[in-house]
């Protein structure tokens, strides 16, 4: 049976009846968007601010082992409080500034990642130089590792106790629009430290700073281990900003491709779908690369077509583990409506699908990839992605008109 | 005296007059985007292919040193042949198989990056396959370095006889819009290269496969100095698909903010710019964020105003060193227009424009950042980026229309 799928969010600001809306319709705020967080980015180097939101009464923890997130169902996180991550984290691990803190590295020491995700100013008295408030979110890894290996053992014993696990995979995780934004947050961000320990530039381990924003390559090392009184050799990272120490996200372009006259949309498949599973194409944006470039490669490389014209529609967060889908519809020029599946060899097929089979599918035929579709679902009709999707939400807006001058809504 | 402007290319592919184009009016094709080259991605792993290419009379080569271009002005490339760079890169770089190039990695040899751009079809008489044909394009990094000291010195002095030389700095070129694509691309991926010689999970030295557009860890490692006959400990890059071996590409959003009644426009500027200078926000979008979420807490973080809806406009590759520019046009709520300056310190100042002021100030005072506004500025008026740069794009849209209803072109 199908699981419940979650409700999409609504834009984090509500859209009031501006020009832009009338113009181009309703923003499409995807599933992993919307999130209702405050990150006060410019606040993650303030180690006196993040200590305190850590230590407020209604500071909310997010608990994750190996990335996955401790829930209570499928469909709902697990929220804890600092007493229960103390043993993991310590007493106050923003005691000290970020100068010190790099100027006191020692890589043999492990320290539980923790990343501070926003202020809910709808909840909480939390308040910073009387001008940010709200009740802080953090997400703490306790993967029970290293030194803090008994102390998660015991913690995730604890919490079983209470009937609170991890997720086990994503496929089975199903949250309100809400939550999977903070959850897309908290993965992206500690799946990136987890990812990146040593520096790219020159081999050495990195550290975390910024709340969890920032990888730094510290210019020494106290471990006792550590040679040479423990300076490290000169880094390109310490010179100038780099891109290296932040977060990597990489685009991803989606797309719905019209035909010329607008009436059909060309959908593929891999071979590892489900019987009748159809979605949109999608790729990886390349170095130099615009967007619009992207999708006309992509969908020339995947399937042969020709396209003119490409416009943006909307973009969506996919934490598995850094994407930023971005959401297009290209039309293909006359000439060029030609599926050729020999270029690369990454779909099993690809062919136009009449807008109306489309529309229908949209009505009967969508759910998630290892779930079953609706009941009125009939076995050899076309099937594709959920709501949650972006592709899901892109074939929309072209069956209701889009791509045609017709009302968008 | 200011140099004068690239034309800004038309996109790839000729526009039909296609619905989309109807009802979004014509592709705004950026400057560094419009390349005539057909990267062909997935021969890129097939040696033989590369090995063809590379020797084909017609293959031409772009050189640089220090990721600076070699040009023959400061808005022409230079264009050189194989036997220019052979000193080089060697007789036939790709003449082993990839599997083997990995099998056979050795640590302690220098190979000179090199990165297959694409086929231009419009010249030469390659042909591969029968399939895939065109000018091969390739980029060579002739620093002179490690091995190819020597060579690569001897190289440049004969560059210089025939008056060639290396671009000082990007404030210098001012390239066609053509050239400056094929430029960006080179750079961009030769950049990334040298800036990732370890591995992030690891630690350890990684190795360019794919003619330059991956990197990879090898399990082992046959230069003399390493120990454990060898053998690399195990890498999580090696099971499974890793991002970390893929070039990065950083978005990052920049947006022309309309006031809630279309009638103003909000600029910026930075401290370091020359007097009277302003442009559009920007930021990099962070960890799971839409493009719209981004645009939203950037403008408010930078300037204190609240956005509702935000449509993206065009997007530009900027590859210094890796950035996708995302446009986007936001609208401000009625209630939210009031310029605040004091969550973030990273401008001097912002304030709302009229769309006349903005309209003229595009008309005379556009320029780039270290040159005179044109002969029809008058000190004291508004100063803004040149046609090449997406804010001055953004900004032209806004003042044709785009946000107000009226016709976009
Ligand atoms: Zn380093
Ligand atoms: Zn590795």
């Amino acid at each position: 049976m199908p699981l419940p799928q979650p409700e999409l969010p609504e834009p984090a600001h509500p859209d009031v009846d501006s020009m832009l809306s009338r113009r181009f319709g309703k923003e499409v705020a995807n599933y992993f968007s919307g999130s209702s967080l405050n990150r006060v980015s410019f606040l993650r180097p303030d180690h006196s601010f993040l200590s305190q939101a850590l230590k407020h009464p209604s500071a909310t923890f997010l608990l994750f082992n190996n990335l996955e997130p401790l829930v209570k169902a499928p469909d709902q996180l697990a929220y804890r409080k600092f007493a229960d991550v103390q043993s993991i984290i310590g007493e106050d691990p923003f005691h000290r500034t970020e100068a010190d803190t790099i100027a006191q590295y020692n890589s043999s020491l492990y320290q539980p990642q923790i990343i501070f995700l926003g202020l809910d100013a709808r909840h909480g008295d939390f308040e910073y130089k009387g001008a940010y408030k709200g009740q802080p979110w953090f997400a703490v890894d306790v993967t029970p590792k290293e030194s803090v290996k008994d102390a998660a053992e015991k913690l995730i014993e604890g919490l079983k106790g209470e009937s609170l696990d991890f997720s086990k995979g994503r496929m089975n995780l199903n949250l309100p629009a809400e939550q999977a934004a903070i959850y897309a947050e908290a993965r992206h961000l500690l799946d990136w430290n987890a990812r990146n320990p040593f520096c790219a530039s020159c081999g050495y381990p990195t550290l975390s700073i910024n709340a969890g924003f920032k990888r730094t390559c510290p210019p020494k090392d106290i471990a006792p281990s550590v040679t040479n009184a423990g300076e490290r050799p000169p880094c390109a990272t310490r010179t100038g900003i780099s891109n290296l120490c932040f977060p990597r996200t990489d685009p991803t372009v989606i797309m719905a491709v019209v035909s010329a006259d607008g009436q059909k949309i060309l959908l593929g498949r891999q071979k590892r779908w489900p019987p009748y599973w159809y979605s949109t194409l999608a790729g990886f944006l390349e170095p130099a690369e615009s967007v619009e470039e992207a999708v006309r490669r992509e969908v020339w490389e995947e399937s042969g077509i020709h396209l003119g014209r490409v416009v943006i529609h909307s973009t969506q967060p996919w934490p598995y583990p850094a994407n930023l889908m971005i959401g297009a519809i290209g039309q293909a020029v006359p000439d060029g409506e030609t599926v050729h599946l020999g270029h690369d060899a990454e779909l099993e097929d690809a062919k136009w699908f009449t807008a109306e089979e489309v529309r229908e599918a949209l009505r009967v035929g969508t759910s998630g990839l290892g779930e079953d579709a609706g009941s009125e679902y009939k076995e050899g009709g076309l099937r594709l992605p959920p709501k949650t999707a972006i592709a899901n939400q892109l074939m929309t807006a072209v069956v209701n008109g889009f791509a045609s001058g017709s009302p968008m809504i």
